[in-house]
């Protein structure tokens, strides 16, 4: 009953306004002007919005004190905080309790699945990363045991991933050449890796989880694209066996030295055989995408190719016909690295600028990609752990001759198609990159290069997502912007320019949005107290004599403070010289529901807005102020000089004062 | 009678949440139901917003049509747009037909007035430019001229002000050192002032006005102030008659040169006689402003203590002990200077940076001085003629041996109290100055420059605006940060460093707004059918089961979208965490009526949230989006994904029909 009451109230409001269009002689009753002055009473005697001041404080204690230690713990026996920390920091302790054998056989097999599609892409990553083959493997060893234990997401399959191994050969090889000095190479990465570990740390421990938003996702799409290709056409290198290639990465750079490296002999053989494992990768992830239940055919499917071409290899002795071989891959578990860190050299400097970069890359492609998997399964990932676990693992994987890792994209998918229930399919893989470090690398001796690149490759399309590009595009062509400068700032000029130029323009968009001044008549909806633009309604209709303006902008502040206060008393001017004109325009109202804030500049501009409409005997009102705009048009004593009586809770209060005073008779507004 | 009804209405809303509040056995009514849904129409069948191509292309047409050509003007006889067009570009053709003579004699008085402020002033402020004095008075004779043709403002006194010399001095005295080349300095100097006039012009020609709103008002202020203290400590090498001055124009270089100066001779007559006049000047400024009637008294004091220390120096030949004189004054009109201008040096970057930086600050002090006397008289001034008019002047300036001129802040103040009506009075300042050229220079001979200096100083409180920098303070602390990084930046490091810190704290501002993600819990207003935020209004109360949340950021976007996202979540999670809960939230109702724009990143970032609070069967509502927020959610099938029936036009519609059935039995939504 209560709420069809609400149909009779909009019929009476309907009524109204057409009391209002037909006859001007109107009045407010004595009780309409005392509930709206009631209202007003509610918005100007609010509390003070919390201050700077506090905002801060309040800011501080969010870094500082984590979710967990709010709560209390009073009933709890002594040293429990011990217990509760570590927990904290060790998720394992929590869901290793849960852990069943059935779950185990599930991450038993995810983890061997997830191994035999690791251990290739590690060796061709490292390859990517102009680092020795074994590097790759030691990578896929280390922080997965220790995300094991520290990670939040189950499905994040960890390990040296393509775009941050383009990140670290195409920025650490400016500073060292990987071909003159590979000693100073291998130490100079890692350091980096330490800083990387670091900054991921220190943003996870701080809860700077914000600065990894700092890429939109708009640039990633580009920035990733950009990468695949440029990944892409690194592989050529591998493919065509070029002896002497580039270190830059852009398009034109490697499309010379290719052109160049046919004027010298090159052997075909690496091509045919790398393109037709390729072809066959790729069959088999056809396949694949066509029969769910063979998902394991393309995971397996790089190590049956690394397996297959190497003994081809090994049985045609074609190493001795120009096919370019692995060779040595030095076996033996993870040596310590402790004493390659160098803090005193004085490429220091660089180290840690090329660590925040490979943070913020690797952390935004780990917790996306956790993330999407996690939503999946309908479970949280805890965005600040989790960079504190990739954090660590880093750091540690620093000291035992890791560089870089993170989670990889195609890797994941794979193991959450495998059905892995837990981290501990990390586990499994990583003892099988151990074993295989033990035992088996002396089988890698008649690897063919081509092999790795054509597993690269086939780990490429991933990278590359046209249909999140097109959405952008459909959705905000200036965001598509940033994708576009990302993609091609990659391809063309280096990696670093195509990041910067994707984190310009996405705050450009920032500030290009608060710099158009932006106001929208409104008019009322029939049947309703409602009013809303009239040119998104077709059915709104102003009301006349009085111009109704929203501010269509977030801050009111010197960006376009002064174009709006030309707009509105150039567009009162137009109104009121319009020719046969039946009502000029006697009242202006300003709906401030979209003005989150305001500064003093903002202020001014009302303040002259007002005197100006004074001098032309038009009423200015403010309706809907938020809080802290009513707050500041306090202080700043505007509440004063505009009168109390000119602000309303909302537009229709305003109306309704408007047309009950300023059309008829002497009126307090 | 019809608005009476507003108030039967209210009093049934009131009664509706009663029962709302008291009885969940709430169906609505089908009526209800048929309205809710109309009105969801009126949201999602609204017309596409203007894209961004027809923004774009509507930019570029506001920029190239200027007002006066949209009339159309299809009576008038040929030829009559040559009229209209010189009309528009030299006001003097529309207000010198109403010149009265009655109004000359006011314009007389006050071009008198004017003039023995500006002599003076002209002479120290080239001093400060570190030019000869000749060049101050040239400046104020071509400028004023032109403008009075030109602008549009009837009070702006045209000159050399104190800043803008300061700018010159400090920039390109870093280039071309006066003291060794002088004649290599005077040229760079007016090639600046060529550059300065261009820009500003095309700021006009290309309506680019709100570039000068780049500086914001705190950033001002905060900036004269610091330039005030600056411009004072440099007049301490006239005061004390120090002949090795440092170049450089902070605090600490600038003690440092005086407290070596000690070291050396020096003669305090110098001292003694600058500041009795100053505190001379200070006293008739202080009788003025008591008696409004003596307002004439501080503007010729300036004028008197010329003729009288001269005249003292004279008489008691003070110069051959030790008082510094200005000797010899260049007499004549101004000498052309366009063959100075120097277009093929290797420093003619430079002179287009130092461009415009006095570009961007002569207009801000000209448009800013004009506008508000033009607010006091209440007439118009067009921004872009104004920029225009200064930029012709200062072109024309720059061929005729002046350097960069704008409206003086302090001279302008006194046209406007001697009553001037029209720019007239800068016509009878501009002759006086060339009789003077032409006649007087010679007695300028005796003139102390300690004199010059306290002329100046006695000009500076003027720029210390302390009262605005409180009010800044008191309105928004991140405002006084800009304004006190400008004031520091300037007082201790250099013009160029004070203005680029202003600037980039007041960008960094806007986006930091744009960083915090900020959500406010939304009541019901008693008696009404208005929802505001909890916190602000202590009258309103939650909805039992629903969490209405508004968004109060003006933009959704990358950078606070996956926080706000997380914050909505574990807001959810922790009030249906908490004890002894009586009714667990079953919907949430998001109010995006602060939110004008949403880019790519934040429509997934609501996907995500829909998609994390479906999977805890909780309903997510979307109330009163924006035309641009909703047609982007349109196009990014969002709306598809939520559900037609789960957008509303007012928060108060979504309550309706969540509670009507989400409580009691199936619904739609």
């Amino acid at each position: 009953m209560a709420v069809s009451l609400g149909a009779d109230a909009s019929a009476a409001t309907s009524d109204h306004v057409l009391a209002v269009e037909g006859h001007d002689q109107l009045q407010l009753s004595p009780e309409d002007r005392k509930r709206i002055t009631e209202r007003t009473k509610w918005v100007l005697d609010s509390p003070d919005p919390p201050g700077f001041h506090q905002e801060i404080m309040g800011s501080i204690k969010n870094v500082i004190c984590s979710q967990e230690n709010n709560k209390p713990s009073s009933s709890q026996p002594p040293f429990s905080w011990i217990v509760t920390f570590l927990r904290s920091a060790f998720p394992i302790l929590s869901w290793a309790r849960d852990y069943k054998p059935s779950m185990f056989k599930d991450d038993l097999l995810a983890g061997l699945t997830l191994a035999s599609l690791c251990i290739p892409q590690s060796i061709g990553y490292a390859a990517l990363a102009q680092l020795d083959p074994q590097y790759g493997l030691y990578t896929s060893v280390v922080p997965p045991l220790i995300y094991a234990t520290m990670g939040t997401s189950r499905e994040l399959a960890i390990g040296p991933v393509a775009v941050v191994s383009l990140l670290i050969s195409a920025m650490v090889s400016k500073i060292v050449n990987p071909v003159v000095d590979p000693i100073s190479y291998t130490k100079l990465v890692f350091t980096v890796t330490f800083f990387t570990g670091s900054f991921q740390a220190l943003f996870g421990l701080f809860r700077l989880g914000f600065l990894v938003d700092f890429l939109s996702q708009a640039a990633i799409v580009g920035f990733m694209a950009g990468a695949a290709i440029v990944i892409g056409l690194q592989q050529l290198k591998g493919l065509l066996a070029i002896s002497h290639f580039t270190t830059k990465t852009d398009v034109v750079s490697v499309l010379i030295a290719v052109a160049k490296s046919f004027r010298t002999s090159w052997y075909p053989q690496n091509f045919i055989l790398g393109c037709s494992f390729l072809i066959f990768i790729l069959m088999t992830r056809i396949i694949g995408r066509r029969n769910r239940k063979l998902f394991w055919l393309p995971a397996i499917a790089p190590l049956v190719s690394v397996i297959l071409s190497t003994a081809i290899v090994y049985l045609t002795r074609a190493d001795e016909h120009g096919v370019k071989i692995i060779k040595h891959v030095k076996g033996g578990l993870n040596p310590s690295s402790i004493s390659q860190l160098e803090f005193n050299s004085p490429l220091l400097r660089e180290a840690v600028k090329i660590g925040i970069v490979c943070a913020v890359i690797a952390l935004t492609e780990a917790v996306a990609v956790g993330r999407s998997f996690a939503t999946i399964k309908g479970y949280n990932m805890d965005g600040n752990k989790e960079m504190i676990a990739i954090g660590f693992m880093n750091i540690a994987g620093s000291m035992s001759s890791c560089y870089v890792a993170t989670g990889s994209f195609s890797r994941t998918a794979v193991n959450y198609s495998a059905g892995c229930q837990t981290a501990v399919s990390n586990v499994v893989m990583a003892v099988t990159v151990v074993l295989m470090l033990q035992l088996l690398t002396g089988l890698l001796y008649y690897t063919p290069v081509a092999i790795l690149s054509s597993i690269i490759l086939s780990a490429l399309p991933g990278l590359i997502n046209y249909t999140e590009a097109y959405n952008i595009w459909k959705v905000d062509k200036l965001d598509f912007l940033a994708c576009a400068g990302a993609f091609f700032g990659v391809l063309f000029a280096s990696v670093e320019i195509g990041l910067m130029i994707a984190i310009v323009v996405s705050f450009a968009k920032i500030i290009l949005n608060a710099l158009r001044p932006r106001v929208q008549e409104l008019g009322r909806l029939p049947g309703t107290d409602i009013f809303c633009e009239v040119d998104q309604y077709s059915v709104a209709h102003a009301v006349p004599g009085v111009l109704i303006i929203r501010l269509n902008s977030g801050l009111l502040c010197f960006t376009n403070a002064n174009p709006l206060r030309d707009k509105i008393l150039n567009w009162v001017a137009e109104e009121n010289g319009k020719e046969g004109i039946k009502k000029p325009i006697k009242g202006i109202i300003l709906d401030m529901s979209s003005v989150t804030n305001i500064d003093y500049a903002g202020i001014l501009a009302l303040e002259e807005t007002n005197k100006k409409l004074l001098s032309g005997d038009i009423k200015l009102a403010i309706a809907s102020p938020r809080w802290q705009v009513i707050h500041k048009l306090k202080v700043a004593k505007f509440v004063d000089k505009v009168g109390r009586d000119c602000i309303f809770l909302t537009v229709c209060e305003a109306v309704d004062s408007f047309v009950g005073s300023k059309f008829t008779g002497p009126g307090n507004c």
